[in-house]
């Protein structure tokens, strides 16, 4: 669900860019990237697989749903921005 | 030094695209990712912050040059593919 993935990822989009575009050079472009890496990355954050001090965090409340709604909504978006 | 990096990305296009568009649905899209990201991730996998049976034994043998070379090789390529 795009637009419920849209409304989850306000708070994401501080550090990577309302159109999916990071904002900070250290931090990724989302904006058509593969579904199912996103869901899985972000995923992975959640789960502790992969330890950030930002992304632990923002990841850590997400249920299955809302991380595939997410996934979904930066997807979507045009690759280039 | 983006020649050198694509000449260093010939193993990488099997799963990442020749054009860094991932053949894989669940494996990145690379084109045109923030080169800072990409340098980060790619030495994350070489240096065990992030372990992944494909990717780890890819990094463990490129030094921090072939790193930066890659990651600015993939960061030039057009992000739609």
């Amino acid at each position: 669900d795009i637009d419920a993935g849209k409304a989850k990822a306000a708070v994401c989009a501080a550090c990577h860019g309302a159109n999916g575009i990071s904002v900070i050079p250290d931090y990724p472009n989302l904006a058509g990237q593969k579904v199912r890496y996103l869901e899985a990355s972000i995923k992975a954050y959640r789960d502790g697989e992969r330890k950030n001090p930002i992304m632990s965090p923002m990841a850590s409340g997400l249920s299955d749903a809302d991380i595939a709604n997410i996934a979904a909504f930066y997807a979507s978006l045009p690759a280039g921005g």
